[in-house]
């Protein structure tokens, strides 16, 4: 119950005269116990993972002003923002990214940060998009980036990072398709279209889902038949990761800075055993313009059809709207709503309703304080335990407890603390007569029934 | 980075003639890593206790209906809520607290819920309220409570908690000041003075700032002099919490449910060892309406002049905005910012700035991947490990690394994976040679430097 002065609601029920009807507002949600804790353990599953790689959390605020959030443009961004006028009549707006703030961050804190810095961000976003699409207007996303080290170790790490995130959430069989933007500008350039650029990588970003006759079609409207050409051959070269390379090195012109960077990276792959989870790609375009060197998107192998679902890059300017010195920066980002959905594809997000595998049945209210005080020992050797407020019948206490998701139901005696205890096992609908506290700790702290 | 489609953002910057100031909202905060982990892990070892109480987590909507969030009426709370239309015309409005949205969300779940419903809810709400009293806009409540039992059991539960969570957190002596909403109606009843309990509660919870002469004056305006004098008397009984009982029951008109509840719930103390924690002061009256049964506020005994740390009580009527059925509940709030202000106080909330105690440092820009290859070996026995991406000169390293609050600072040689690492203990600013693998494992994971 957390007060709030001047307590307007509470002063309100007496006055009432109809319902509120509860409701929500359209694309967002409310999370029960069985989704939150999966959320909760899939968020602290990856957080454990980036800890072990020395990235270290941020948070900023979810309201900014509106100039900071959306530069002095707007354009599409401008139509999906939540914006208004707060109190005091600034113009502000709920983030609908982590990419701005943290632009907006280092450039306002870049004297006290350590560089090269290595942050991650775990936090709600808001977007008042076409929720038909079966997109959400309140998500969360989890940014990592490591920035102000411009090195072919600081790209490997975050694509090691992600390979053995995914490990660590259960998903073993994933596929980091990488590509580098600078290397196929190289390209561009060699064929004269440089300046199409922006345009080219656009249709190349969608070429999976428009296939590869509209994409030449609208390769030649902007370039040409031929140039048209040439770009669908770069982003279809195959194979390999070394004999794509090779492919690509020499359509861009032979060895270059760019060329090398990949062919370090696939080195450092190598000398961690990772090789197989990288394929380099050079279809991967990620339509955003501020990347300028390797991008990547991840696919699971299973089920590769629902998208990336951890994407990113290299960027060279990430902090140009506020400050003149230049961030040269890499990371990605993971939607944890994508993710779930994927989890729950592949059968390993099952929900669970509890923390507490095992509950202590009440017979006698007078005797609450004994029921807390038996549940203290279990809770003082690492096993969470609930206890029951109410004499209820025991069939229906042993519903509860199931219909929480628990796995035993502990049954005191008369002396909860000092006499024996009955356990009834709820999946198996057992009970065990006469056994001592270790005993019962044993079992609920035992392996899954 | 996150994608944002359109792409609003990245396509702005070569457009931009002038910088724009990076800065943040009054009132709002950015947490840098060293304030951030210690947010997180006072957080985390916050949960970690209320699990083990089989307590679950549920989260909620950011944005509300306003219709929602402020009931009919408005008030003071009003002024204080960031309240908007959105884009398709909605009125709509932050949360300003989790109390509210936790009303609407029984309401509306009710029927998918385990009840008695153990819940806790961690999140940011925000109030446009004036920050010159050191408040501020953005702000983390912690909330727990127990709906659908109204029993003694469930009262004690969750001051057991209470206790046991600072305990928890590292702040072992604390008073929980516990008082009986009904048992003092009771006697307002008794002395002809029910139908100002409202106004009477607000002068007793002041009491301690505005101090007795004051207070009586108030309470003579409002009930006249003898009725005053009698309210004052209550609210000053003290001594043991028996004794104090005895008193207030006495005053109220002989036993009641309310003070026999009150009985049971020092029992219960007793039958857990908990009872030199807990006060019976019936001066605590918590402003709020909407408490009808027990009512506590919680003091840090070395700095008790911070006031209450966390404060809660029973309700009988939450959920009356939304729902015809009633929800007995009882439970509390901790204020993130306010507790870890007191940590600080207490010299306990010591700010951390990595996770890692241990970096690897960069001789050679190509051995990227096989420092990465011997940091993983680390990662795998659990010891947090980052990797320097660039081969600047030692003594660079050495600082970035103090910088980064890492203890250590691991040497590799020529073959990183196979040969003998060296060390340099960063405080002690000595270096040790020749190690072994395990060797350094042993030092980076052991005990306190």
């Amino acid at each position: 119950m957390s007060p709030f002065s001047g307590g307007g609601f509470g002063g309100i029920i007496p006055l009432m005269a109809s319902l509120i009807e509860p409701r929500i507002l359209k694309g967002f949600r409310d999370f029960l116990p069985a989704s939150e804790i999966g959320r909760r353990s899939l968020v602290e599953r990856i957080e454990a993972s980036f800890r072990l790689y020395g990235f270290v959390p941020i948070d900023t605020p979810a309201l900014e002003y509106a100039e900071i959030l959306l530069g002095k443009g707007g354009g599409e961004t401008e139509k999906q923002i939540y914006r208004f006028a707060d109190n005091g009549g600034r113009d502000v707006a709920l983030r609908f990214d982590l990419t701005v703030p943290f632009a907006r961050f280092l450039a306002e804190h870049r004297a006290d940060l350590p560089f090269p810095f290595k942050r991650y961000h775990i936090a709600k976003v808001w977007r008042g998009e076409n929720t038909q699409r079966g997109r959400y207007r309140e998500f969360t996303q989890c940014d990592f980036d490591c920035v102000g080290s411009d090195s072919a170790a600081a790209d490997f790490e975050i694509l090691l990072m992600m390979k053995n995130t995914f490990s660590a959430i259960g998903v073993e069989n994933i596929t980091i398709r990488i590509n580098h933007r600078g290397l196929f500008n190289r390209f561009l350039d060699r064929i004269g279209c440089r300046d199409k650029s922006a345009e080219i990588l656009r249709v190349v970003d969608k070429l999976a889902k428009t296939g590869r006759d509209a994409a030449l079609a609208a390769l030649t409207g902007i370039a040409g038949a031929e140039s048209a050409a040439r770009v669908l051959a770069y982003t279809e070269a195959a194979g390999g990761f070394e004999e794509t390379l090779a492919v690509l090195e020499e359509a861009a012109g032979g060895p270059s800075p760019e060329s090398e960077r990949l062919s370090l990276i696939r080195r450092f792959m190598d000398d961690t055993g990772t090789s197989s989870s990288f394929v380099l790609d050079p279809s991967i375009a990620r339509g955003l313009d501020y990347y300028t060197g390797v991008v990547y998107e991840t696919f699971i192998d299973e089920i590769p059809e629902i998208g990336s679902v951890c994407s990113g890059g290299r960027y060279d300017n990430l902090v140009g709207l506020y400050s003149k010195e230049k961030f040269s920066g890499v990371g990605a980002s993971i939607g944890l709503d994508r993710l779930i959905a994927a989890l729950e594809a592949l059968g390993k997000g099952r929900p669970r309703g509890a923390y507490a595998r095992a509950v202590i049945a009440c017979a006698d209210e007078e005797s609450g304080g004994a029921y807390q005080a038996l549940a203290e020992k279990f809770r003082k050797r690492g096993a969470a335990c609930e206890v029951f407020p109410e004499a209820k019948k025991l069939v229906q206490q042993f519903a509860l407890a199931e219909k929480k998701g628990a796995e035993f139901v502990i049954i005191p005696g008369e002396a909860p603390l000092s006499g024996k205890l009955a356990l009834r096992e709820i999946s198996g609908r057992q009970n065990r007569e006469n056994l001592d506290f270790e005993e019962v700790l044993e079992i609920i702290t035992g392996g899954p029934q």
